[in-house]
């Protein structure tokens, strides 16, 4: 899957670069540069339509060096309108989820043009994850901080262990999290983002469910299962019909109530119109499982 | 009531047309298309400026079928401008609120066009409820699913009892709940709408009301009290100040907080020159009951 | 302190005119007008580059007359621009943090200019708590209504004893709180602001907490030791850092998501620049303590 993934994370499948819902993310890739070799920084295993990305760096807590940044959106974009990839999960070895940027790439040893496509790179991934045709979930076991906070943050579903915990610290060092604050600031409650940006203070898992950081919280022994059940249920979905309702959702979310429900209407009656749609009306309709053509 | 309701329900009212704060329901209504006579769908009842809308199909689980919609919009709709209105009830019988659309409309025995009809009137109740010049209030005893869950999503206020419940789960049958995302997007956190959507699976009432998609959760045999009471106050209040109020509320909550205060600044002038502004202004600083003109 | 924050509150730093995330504080100015001479209703203290600014007119409920708006505003707005201010704390003498306007001041006894000045005043102290370079804490000790509950919905950090609680009871007087509602919107879910505008009903600290209103809740007893330990850790960090954060993240918050990740890129890029930015990183890889030059 490596060398795949490699020549294809430099331009991006066509969904991404003219899909209705959009088509900003194109504007905003990096222009066509192909990463460096190296040791693959995650690790990608798919089966049965579900596809695990995991962060495989411990020993540097999981940072988002350049490096880690461009193997995950590979991992992400790699076969992203296959039929067969049906749901993402994004999860990382050892204690801490990410500890977010690498900060020996941010001194001034580096120019700012460099600086620049980290930030950049991070924000193209962020932005990649709600555009993605597919679910990504974030499964947190531990502590997840500054760009790794932000990830969490970014996926469309998030299922942390009770002992994880999340903070951005990056105010500490002189360095404000605005980044991670675009992902924050659109997940909790003003007055939380504000005071974890301006302290740096961690807050715990069921303080970040309460906020809405987090969708689910489980005891670290049932994180992945529980994880996976919500993969498999998705898996079982039609894959287009979820992809179209995923669009739509992101699409309305910021748009006023009228423009909203034009596009949601059309969204039904073009999906009513889907085979997977008409398949699964008719077969809760006769009393029997669904089969989807996806 | 109901013949009224039938000839009024065609056109809607003025405000509803040209009100400042909504000039957009008009475009957005169905073609003065005239319901097909049948059994009406709802009950109503309205005493002491409360109506109560009870949706009366258990049966077929409430389902919103184009003319259970009709009934509700000409329920509502029903004499909005009247003094005599100052609250709106909606609840249900039997154990389930209501399970969204009727399923058997949208199969390709009807053209798209019936479709689309479907869920743009659906969409226009939506709307509606925002729109109306008095408080819409939810009451929830049992299961709420798919347009239900909108519907309760779209309401100002929402009650419910601790046995309530809410899913999205139009994904399992292959038609994703892109229109009750529009109203669900809109109460809760972005991650716990997307789990909702992606999986269908339901949520408590509880986690509802931590979610913000409920204001209120009380035992089952206290929900028609607590209701009652909430209904009651509102009813008390002078009925030009809630609908000045409410209009202006759902105006400014997404402009940008210059536009937004300039707004609301200029309301509270006017609402200070109302007369009932200055009645209760008055009768507050004489230590009196205030007595409103409406 | 008193005369230079007289001779301030009239025009305002040029940050406030000119600064690029705040251009339309100064459209929405008094036109220059300068506060009469009289009792000062706050009272001002500045240690350790911390300001509390103490609401000091408890015979009164701490009442947002225009007289004590000006203050609260001079107090704000004095020495903004000065080093040695890092963080501001708002919090009052008394049992009522702030009942909200002066009723008195909004009677048909003073012309519609009169209360437009009034809710103007008012709001531009909001927007100014927004845009000013260091993050405002409210610290709340009891009933907080209307334009009260608006002040700490206003503040970046909200901290409030377990006793405190909440409400926009203006219907009740026929005022319906629409200003306050522009900040409550935006702090908590659509219907817990709804319930409270329409029913004028309070919520409890816990409450609050649960709905975004606050950040945090504390015994009474531990309020100001928490509320100063948060303002501490802020004082402790590099202003210029923390400056940068603030603006940008109100800036970013309600841009689509591409706009917001290009100004939030850019601010990281501008940010690690900074010669705080790279003391702090180079004193993290250092493993040292790092010294802020402001």
């Amino acid at each position: 899957m490596a060398v795949g993934l490699r020549a294809f994370g430099a331009k991006g499948p066509g969904w991404l670069r003219r899909g209705p819902w959009a088509p900003f993310a194109a504007s905003f890739c990096s222009q066509g540069r192909v990463p460096e070799p190296g040791p693959r920084l995650t690790s990608v295993r798919q089966r049965d339509g579900i596809r695990s990305i995991v962060l495989s760096n411990p020993k540097k807590r999981n940072a988002l060096s350049l490096a880690m940044l461009k193997s995950l959106q590979s991992d992400i974009l790699h076969e992203a309108e296959s039929q067969d990839l049906k749901v993402i999960i994004i999860s990382a070895e050892g204690p801490v989820f990410s500890s977010g940027h690498d900060l020996k790439e941010l001194t001034d040893e580096r120019d700012p043009q460099y600086h620049a496509e980290v930030f950049q790179t991070c924000s193209e991934i962020m932005m990649l994850i709600q555009n993605h045709p597919v679910p990504v979930i974030a499964m947190v076991n531990g502590l997840a901080t500054a760009a790794g906070c932000q990830l969490v943050a970014s996926c469309d579903i998030a299922v942390a262990s009770d002992k994880s915990s999340f903070a951005t610290p990056g105010v500490n060092i002189g360095l404000f999290c605005s980044t991670p604050g675009v992902a924050l600031g659109r997940a909790v409650p003003r007055k939380v983002a504000l005071e974890m940006l301006f302290t740096g203070e961690p807050i715990s898992a069921q303080e970040a469910l309460l906020h809405g950081l987090l969708s689910r919280v489980v005891p670290e022994e049932q994180l992945e299962e529980e994880t996976m059940r919500i993969a498999r249920k998705i898996a079982s979905l039609s894959r287009p019909v979820v992809s179209l309702g995923k669009a739509a959702f992101y699409k309305q979310l910021h748009q006023d109530l009228r423009k909203a429900y034009h596009l949601a209407s059309q969204t039904m009656v073009d999906n009513v119109a889907l085979r997977d749609g008409q398949e699964g009306i008719k077969a809760f309709i006769q009393k029997r499982k669904p089969v989807w053509s996806h």
